[in-house]
């Protein structure tokens, strides 16, 4: 099958079909996103080789006798080891010798097909369609920030950044009755979030206030120290960019007003498909481009260009 | 009467006893405390300029209608203005416009005599003597912080830093039937700490394991990364440390364990008192050196040294 393979570069290259090990479904790839994540493998992060992509929705090809036989499915990216004192505690997606599709031990969903553990499959419900579906991981990622936040209808938040993820967590909020603001680069990225009742800011005209909380999604050094500099007492960041390097921290600006910084990497699927198939939420106005699987490395550099959005891979055209 | 005065520098004045404003008592100070937040006044923290000091005891002098006249007590710092956003919110020890004791606008407990609201005083049961009493407020911070951590009973959690704030939050980890690791510097403030019980290392001796939570009291740069290095995925670091600069952060190192970060600075008195009253927890163990407030340079001085504990001073001699 053909697959957008990373060792030093990445390459489309013809690799086997996977064979799906005991438990695990073959799926056949309809599409995938590419995702920030994605682009610092080709920086050598995690020092992954091998198909890449973690982001999809797509159809059970096999084995013949599973259950989610035909069925479109979206997938939880975190393949654990089931026995280590991690998963016997609950927190199987820190694993100690996880695997994760397309980031550690484990071929991804840029190529024809992939394999993914039965139990890590949820059927998508008819009502959301392809463009939205494959929206499903990042936005349960979005929700676990927006619960991190621990703020409440009424209250005023503010998001950080005005990427995928900035835009998908201040659709969520929004959602939960939050008034939100929103910092970010981007005037057409900006002009989407107002239109969803977001107020939306450009980095150096945003008359911010004081807020009960904030998710910082911006990717950038400067965004911790934009939310913590605008939080209220006794408020959370949620803390959802990861880069390379360090940011400096002036630790007095958490401990005198008391605030929370709140790590926050992956959430659960069933709320996130819950909000797509009841029309909550579309993420589809984030599609910035479709490629096709065969122009993958083109699709990858055109991901990489500033203020491009969401980035879809289609291995079937 | 005497104090011990900061501007540009320390000095004994003979100032003006304090006259109570409405609302307010008059307490003769028995003994104070030398926390490291007033070390920090001496670097211009705050740009405080008045009497120094806000850990103390006392003995209500007036006004004579007072219906604490005689008792002994100690005082909540926070004086706050109770009209401000965060005051109606409940947030009054964030208020805005806040006053606090011997450290913003408002005279302190280096003296003879202060002056605070009687709604800030708590009356000192019979039973705690003198000098555990005046450990009523860093243990509040202390208790304050252990609750921020979150751990329960049969969990492991970490104390960086073996000064004043670290012992306290370790003995009272022990309390609540925590297995408590310390790490500190100095092999006798380990040694005590080992005598309630808990594995105390010296830093470079850390045989550290995987931590639910640390608390991080250890005024030092590099304790934040010595406690995010031993967290557990999800566990939690209480930041209890202000110095002046920053530290660096890898936000990697938050956002992957999805891992919380919180800042606690003070905390409530009445359950301090209780555990004080109940004799759960003893820090009389902690004083270096009672000096009379006449020395006050010399305690400031003699405070400011490594491996120096809590240094007391006591107007009346």
């Amino acid at each position: 099958m053909q697959a957008l393979f990373f060792d030093v570069e990445p390459r489309l290259a013809e690799v086997p079909t996977p064979t799906p090990a005991p438990g695990e479904a073959l799926v056949q790839v309809l599409l995938a996103g590419i995702c920030r994540t994605d682009l610092e493998v080709l920086r050598g992060y995690h020092g992954f080789v091998g198909v890449m992509g973690h982001e999809f929705l797509g159809r059970v090809a096999g084995p013949p006798d599973s259950p989610l036989l035909g069925r479109r499915v979206v997938g939880e990216i975190n393949l654990p080891c089931g026995g280590c004192d991690l998963c016997r505690r609950g927190l199987a997606r820190h694993c100690r010798g996880r695997r994760v599709l397309g980031l550690r031990g484990k071929d991804g969903a840029f190529a024809e097909y992939l394999t993914l553990p039965e139990n890590n499959l949820h059927p998508v419900p008819e009502a959301v369609p392809d463009e939205a579906a494959v929206f499903t991981e990042p936005l349960a990622a979005a929700l676990a920030g927006v619960e991190a936040a621990g703020a409440r209808a009424g209250e005023r938040v503010l998001v950080v950044g005005d990427g995928t993820l900035g835009l998908l967590s201040a659709m969520v909020l929004g959602r939960r009755g939050l008034k939100v603001d929103m910092v970010g680069h981007y005037p057409d990225h900006l002009q989407l979030a107002a239109g969803w009742g977001v107020r939306a800011f450009l980095e150096q005209q945003a008359a911010l206030e004081e807020y009960h909380a904030a998710v910082e999604a911006s990717g950038s050094p400067t965004g911790l120290a934009l939310a913590l500099g605008h939080l209220r007492p006794r408020g959370t960041v949620v803390l959802k960019s990861t880069f390379a390097g360090t940011v400096p921290l002036d630790p007095a600006l958490i401990v005198v007003p008391e605030v929370r910084l709140v790590g926050s990497r992956c959430g659960e699927f069933p709320p996130a498909l819950k909000l797509l198939a009841e029309r909550e939420v579309d993420p589809r106005p984030l599609v910035s481009r479709v490629f096709p699987l065969a122009q993958g490395p083109e699709a990858l550099e055109y991901a990489r260009q500033p203020g491009v959005l969401k980035v879809l891979l289609r291995p079937v055209l």
